[in-house]
């Protein structure tokens, strides 16, 4: 990874935001994917402006988009892009939604950014570097004790059952009433900028959590599997972020209890 | 209710935003409210800010404000203020909570606004006149089938256990990969524009819905209680918003199922 990746994270970023921005709150076609999530036309244009710039200028790296599927690279390196991360948002209007991009180097997420191209809002995480929010950097925050933590999470439908009961078991012993739905990357972004301290999901792919490791680690937080362990290529998709990592034990005790 | 009850109502909404906007993603105090729903001081000084001109200007009507109670008044007219509906997205840092404010006649709201102070964003409905959204007409949208529609709620929180049956019912019947969660007053908003077609709560207050009905009248949609009947003072806290009036009875037949 070199200075130069990071300054093409960044206009792959602002190449997708470009793309999205005039459909916000238009008329734009939407089909039902396979799993019978949505797909709109801002998504695939916001993933093909970013492709295009990486198959002129990085041609040898791997790609693995939302939309259009993995093309092979010849080096350990593969960017991870996910064009409309919270599509159901984009559609209704919500400006929750966020382009996720990201840069793996043997399987292991090193450059991440979040993108609110509506608010114009950006998280850009680099390994080893301070989160910047916007050019500025952000901490995550203290979080002394479980019980007045603010906990977040997309969707309920998230969770299979089992899982669901490991979620509630951590909701429990949380602020319950200060429990955040709905906003997809957008929460992450908030853990990193220490307005909220927990993120809980299953079911996510390599796409949507990849560029979220570097944006919360570099805050001072968290990001690992439901067992504690750093998330990679392989992870099963069950996430957690916390934003003051003296939590851990405290989380993965209450979520066993479920 | 007169043209200058109108300006009034968005020189409360000014005033509110004024007082809210310090606030947001900076320091301030937390309480836990005897309910656990959580206050802060930015509610507080909304609240107070608003009241203020109130009893300046309108002595003689009476106030119903989320964080200070009611103030009775000698005339059929009240002002019904909550400071912030969302105060747990607020204290997260996201911008989708709002101040809501309404001016009910014998009862019947005949004025409502949901401003959102961040993004800048202001509904303002009239009954009988069409809901202005930052100045300018919009209307909620058809939906043909029940099935294609996207339906919102804040949190599965909200319901008790057989509400809760009853809104799961619903959800089966509509888009359930394009459900919707969070969001509070601003989903009425996204309605009343013609972003997504229904909202299904439970729990609400009167001064969570008030301000809401004629936003989503004013924009063609409907307001309701789960029976179908007109909201009002007295209403129970179970609402739906239907953009598509004509699904009224393809709603309230799902929801019989649950």
């Amino acid at each position: 990874m070199t200075p130069a990746d990071i300054t093409l994270a960044e206009r792959l970023a602002d190449a997708a935001a470009a793309a999205i921005r005039p459909y916000y709150r238009a008329e734009f076609e939407t089909e039902t994917k396979r799993d019978k999530s949505p797909v709109t036309e801002a998504d695939k244009a916001a993933e093909s402006a970013m492709r295009q710039i990486l198959e002129a200028e990085r041609p040898e790296d791997a790609i693995i988009g939302e939309e259009f599927g993995r093309k092979s690279g010849m080096s350990r390196r593969c960017w991870v892009l996910d064009p409309i991360d919270g599509t159901t948002s984009f559609i209704a209007g919500r400006p929750l939604f966020g382009t996720l991009i990201a840069l793996t180097v043997n399987d292991f997420p090193v450059i991440g950014i979040i993108d609110q191209p509506i608010s114009g809002e950006r998280w850009l995480g680099v390994s080893g570097r301070e989160t910047l929010f916007n050019g500025k950097p952000v901490r995550s925050r203290p979080c002394p004790k479980l019980d007045e933590a603010i906990l977040a999470t997309t969707s309920p439908h998230l969770f299979s059952n089992q899982d669901a009961d490991y979620f509630s078991a951590l909701a429990k012993q949380t602020e319950t009433k200060r429990l955040i739905w709905g906003g997809d990357c957008y929460n992450y972004g908030l853990l990193a900028s220490g307005h909220l301290d927990i993120v809980c999901e299953s079911g996510l792919k390599l796409h949507d959590y990849a560029a979220l490791v570097p944006v919360v680690e570099g805050a001072g937080g968290m990001m690992c599997d439901w067992y504690g362990d750093p998330l990679h290529a392989k992870s099963d998709g069950r996430v957690l972020a916390i934003g003051d990592p003296a939590r851990l034990e405290d989380v993965i005790g209450a979520m066993a209890t479920g």
